[in-house]
């Protein structure tokens, strides 16, 4: 055991673990919830402690020595990470998360210069968070994080995408009956069924793209409120080129650092724009829910695991339901999200570390949720027999009829034929002299038409 | 009373109303919410209409009697729009909707070519609907209303920021006080403030620029789910281009229609774009309420009405109020727009109206609530003084002297002096033998440095 | 045009409105959001004056003469709430609303006194409004409403409950396969199918008995905020009695008047039962959509009015359809109500207007929806030969099978057996010497168990 | 490593691990999310597993080795819980996590009946699933686990509230002014605002006792559609029961159990209850944060730990800022838990496992904001200075004036002299002849009553 100490007392802190008292203030002030600190974001903390650190060094405000064991500490992060137990629904804006990470990195750089823990040749404030404020590092690390996250995303939205355009490929002469309201309504092709999911993660790619311009500008040097109080002019102008140096991530400094520190619209932005690839795979999750139903059974689930405790046999589309779950969950964290995003008051937003793990959390679980459904994906398969029987017993092909004869008398003699299509074809023609084969040949040359067609 | 009737049986209907049967139906079916269709969205559809049969008779299938008097009763829309009944939240995916409109206009054209209302020398389904499905006149209309109205709330939010770097300017040397987490934090200026306001709004006009971009992509041609059943070639090829010179609203036909009726996310991104403005409209209408409040008292609250029916001479900052109220709405409706966006089944999203109706009715709320708080900005008044002695009292500070003494010993000090700054930097210059002076002209100049910076 | 007068100056007013300059004022102040307040709310609204002019006259406050004028105007309510102009979501926490009640009622009451609008031989704030405060009286008026609506919601639960046990007698005897995850499972019945519907609205009836029970708690008496400032000691001790008397709803005197003015976690909770019906709203209508699917097609739709422009004879789900748009924005509303009963401040909740509104607003689009979704499911048929087909196609029946062999064996069985059942039953007598009608018993008289099965 | 086998193939598992072959399937479909399952669910599942093997030894399906094996072994869940790692978001409404506890405790058991993990002595579904579905035992473990975890909620919020209520006595003669809309009101005094905070929590112990009762219906013996298919009937009977016996935990059979088994809007009403306490907290966290701000600064915050990694000496409301946090992720929960609870369909929720995760989840949530608001609480303390220097300046004090000269008179005077009270006063006494010290002491008195007045 060691002793730290600050206005409010002494206390005892484990010899193992390279936090300090800070830390342990806010671990007896926030339970954890059991919410856990995103690892990008833990990288990305510690990545601009290093750039400041050789930042400070360069503008001479620190010495190499310093310099150098607060950068070898940063460059540990990975075995340091443990060590970073604040929770991240932790109050104070994210003082205390910055704090925790502060303190690790001044133990660990004490060491390296040959001091102990608690020593502190290296301060956890006056040297590891030199110019820099809670405010500034910690939505700043934050950004970074979700770039990094994102990247992971797309490639996961790329390889989904492939995945369905691959069955779009396949399925393309599979002709079904579409449907609208779930009802039956007219031909369409089991691959363009496929071509139309797709569709929507083109728009994800490019919202996802979005949202890495619309994350990038950051308020690092600006501190405590976007002014850049108690930073020198060099170090603010710098800071930001040399976390994209060490990160290579390619963030910007904005505009109006002051702007950038107190409103947080721009993750209620990013989010809106997550959320949208969340409703794509709930609509997705659905169709292949009803697709694959037993009572519509176009297309055949993947058996992937045994399905029932009680009814052997039974397959569910466990996949699709894992992915409901988890998207409509990032839904109402959009939800969240966009609440505390307008909750701001002045000159910085309390919810900060809310907002921003609540997005990281969103970005993650669409992660996992467009992985498993790729998989899943890559292994259905059409059941065409089934997609021709529901094609035949729909009466909605008729719907060609009403260019010929107009709607009202084609939905009369529906009506006196009892929904019969042939008898009503055969009905209409005979009323109105016309050659039955003729319409039939219209009907179906109108139908390929309408089912051949697709604009580019 | 005249006479229709449909499968059901017959119905009496009012001679002086447009509507026909289906739209006596859903009348029934469908209590009436309270909701009303958007001014927009009747006119966009109407407009539609006129478009089909202007190309309808340019292709042929409809004569010049029959298009004139379409288009002339399209074009009396204003006067015909109290005959558009049916409710806005109506079932059947706004067949009702497009129903209602198609036998006003019937009806009306009808009476231009001189018969009487239900004898339908127009027929509504055969001519007005002609090569057209509710599936993708709805949306398209729903589109064009949106772009038409977005105009406008991109007009106020301009408008809106103006007013508030008006203040900017005028505020740029008043001195105050800065706030995080409610609580003094460091100096800030009062222009500084209102022009972190001004810039989010930037952000929104780039975004509403988006929603226009992002919306503009329409599935008319594709008639029930996309694949044009119905519908001849050359008519889905032109149709768009035809309804984009009548409505001068620049919508593109979607590379996919299938994918374009089916799938919503869209609105979704859509509506995550404009809960943007509205979190924004909240921050800044908080932070007015805060400055304006009694305690704060930094700026001056306008009196634009009586406060309270109780407590004369009360002014509560009832327009900051009202904005707020009519933009958490915007929140929830983005929330339930999410939802219904994600819900749709395969070939069609059953609750399109919902979506298209609550998308513009959280355009109309945030043009209601972006006019009125530019209105009442324009009317705030500053504070100086109090600006002045909030500032003075506050004893944050002192945050530069930690570059000096490093924050240790500035912490311990004031804690020892009760944080009373001048106490606290006369004790630390007393112990370290700095000349008092120079430290205060240091955190002076320093201060300086960080209220007049602001990064280009 | 009439001429009246505040701080800020002169208005001209029209001869034939009642209202007066706060009105005007507010009107200017708040555009129109399109949301009309609840008829209901008016009436309590004025039974709420009326009963405080009674009060105020047997106390001494007011002559006869006064109090008659007043409780006249009050009276005429129906004919004055066109003067009710103010919107529902106006800021100032309903001042502008309560003051557009005091001037119509009293330039009523001036009129039934012989004066003239503008005259104000009845002020109204000082006898009007007397001893009461726009925070006790409006959300008083919201609670009174709110139980009034409520109980026109229940008639309509029940009604719709009696529908459907209607249907659950009637299909008592359909077997059928039941659902999991949209899977064949095990037999049901299909009266069993409608009774599990009907009971959610028994949860759903003693809901809105609890929210009568919990709503029914006010404030009125404590005044601006709960101290009853301004009101003498008996008026605030008689009051809520007075409007009980007037407006025969059973409210009582909250416990604590400071809490219950500035609280409104009532409204929350009240709004949360809501949603559950809601919840079972949409569960109900998701349930109805796939079952008339015509895929599945074990029930009949309704053919209640056409179903598309495009496809005749099509009939889709489209009360059903409606009734989720009005339910889910239910779910959505809770939310925005939930968020903002929230965001009180100390003695004062500025968002009470809306509060109230979206609360009557939801009661009124569930009236709506429970009432049309009644009238629709008398109108349901069942498809009792499709539940035959549908269940003897399922391979689920197997389940009990799982007593007999264990789970491993017949899962393994089926699987070799390509699903098919009585091959499966077959192949596992043979192997294990058990004899293949018996088993087919067991199997029987197991499922009848199961499905005959309704405990008490 | 040992090897398990199903219909898809063989797999290797490690020794040391309890769990088979299904929860190794469920590992690869379903990435983990980072959630975790509820320490109390798992119990819960244990315990029911063990309530059934007792049951059914008693009913004769399992003899007494097998029995005491598969008690012992839930027993041990401590011991064994670090074996459930299937996630909770998992799809298959749960049989993954089912089949997990399933063979955690077949492999325990068949350890001590002396075999070896994977030899099944004790067959995880033949045995230990004995008469069970997931449908049945999943839900009814989570609301076994939410009655436990509720238990320990309502302790702290009765611990909450008690600190409050010393407080409320304590400040009971601190006068200050009230704020309406975060204006100076009205007076009220330091203890009553801590006495409404209070009050609110009455509420919400009611609520959770509400919840305790909504919650405890069971559809245990329902098995996959709660018709009990599968299962004996005197099990059926039991069951129940049983669990009860066990856990301690005072549940009840569900009078429908097809109902029971397949609508969750419950779940929906309970996270509502849930959600109005989340309400109370921000609302009262909110309250402190303004009280407490350096601008109000009538109640001192407690200086727990270092506020700010840059700005020495600032105190920031961090526990408030904890408790909202976690108190917005319930309100947002409880939108995600409502739209799922409205889709189920037919005999299942497929989103089960989600909605009990994120029920427990919130109870979770706002046991932690409740248990640290209650420390923090504890040492707030008053600033009765700030609070009587805040009261005398403030101009409402005149409310009572409204009394005797009339809203318009002291509307009027109080702006010809500027808001001051004092000139106001004599101003009015000197225009109609009122002696001022008679004024003067009616303010008060009627003041007084004003404050002293608390109802019961």
């Amino acid at each position: 055991m060691r002793v730290e100490k600050d206005f409010i007392g002494e206390v005892e802190i484990p010899d193992d673990v390279y936090y300090g008292i800070h830390t342990y203030r806010a671990l007896n002030n926030f339970p954890n919830t059991g919410e856990k600190l995103n690892n990008s974001f833990i990288w990305a903390f510690f990545m601009i402690k290093k750039a400041a650190a050789i930042l400070n060094f360069e503008l001479g405000y620190l010495n190499e020595n310093e310099k150098n064991a607060i950068v070898q500490a940063c460059d540990e992060w990975e075995s340091l990470k443990n060590h970073i137990v604040v929770d991240p629904l932790s109050g104070g804006a994210g003082t205390s998360i910055n704090m925790n990470i502060n303190e690790v990195i001044a133990n660990r750089a004490t060491e390296i210069l040959g001091g102990k823990k608690s020593e502190y040749i290296i301060d956890p404030l006056d040297q590891v968070n030199m110019h820099q404020s809670t405010n500034d590092v910690f939505p700043t690390a934050g950004k970074v994080a979700i770039i990094k996250e994102l990247r992971e995303l797309v490639e996961n939205v790329i390889k989904l995408q492939d995945s369905i355009q691959v069955k779009e490929k396949e399925y393309i002469k599979i002709r079904k009956i579409g449907r609208t309201q779930l009802m039956d309504a007219v031909p369409i092709l089991l691959g363009q069924e496929f071509g139309a999911w797709a569709d929507t993660l083109s728009r994800d790619r490019w919202r996802l793209y979005k949202v890495e311009e619309r994350i990038r500008s950051v308020n690092i040097g600006g501190t405590a409120i976007g002014t850049g109080i108690a930073a020198p002019k060099e170090y603010i102008l710098k800071i930001v080129n040399k976390v994209r140096e060490i990160t290579k991530i390619g963030i910007a400094k904005a505009e109006n650092l002051i702007d950038a520190t107190q409103n947080l619209d721009v993750f209620s932005e990013v989010s809106g724009l997550l959320k949208s690839l969340a409703v794509n795979l709930v609509k997705i999750s659905n169709d292949i829910r009803v697709l694959g139903s037993n009572a519509v059974n176009e297309i055949k689930l993947p058996k992937i695991q045994a399905g029932s405790s009680i009814m052997p046999g039974k397959v569910n589309p466990v996949i699709p339901e894992y992915v409901i779950q988890l998207s409509t969950s990032v839904i109402s964290f959009d939800n969240l999200i966009t609440y505390a995003s307008s909750m701001g008051n002045l000159e910085l937003n309390h919810l900060t570390p809310m907002i921003i793990h609540y997005t990281l959390k969103s970005i993650d679980f669409l992660k996992k949720a467009t992985y498993s459904l790729k998989n899943y994906i890559e292994l259905i398969q059409p059941n065409e027999e089934k997609c021709h029987e529901n094609l035949v017993k729909s009466f909605t092909l008729v719907t060609p009829l009403i260019e010929i004869f107009g709607y009202n008398e084609v939905s009369e003699s529906l009506k006196e034929n009892n929904f019969d299509i042939e008898k009503t074809v055969k009905d209409l023609s005979k009323k109105r002299n016309f050659d039955f084969k003729e319409i039939m040949n219209k009907i179906n040359s109108n139908r390929s038409a309408g089912l051949g067609y697709r604009l580019k």
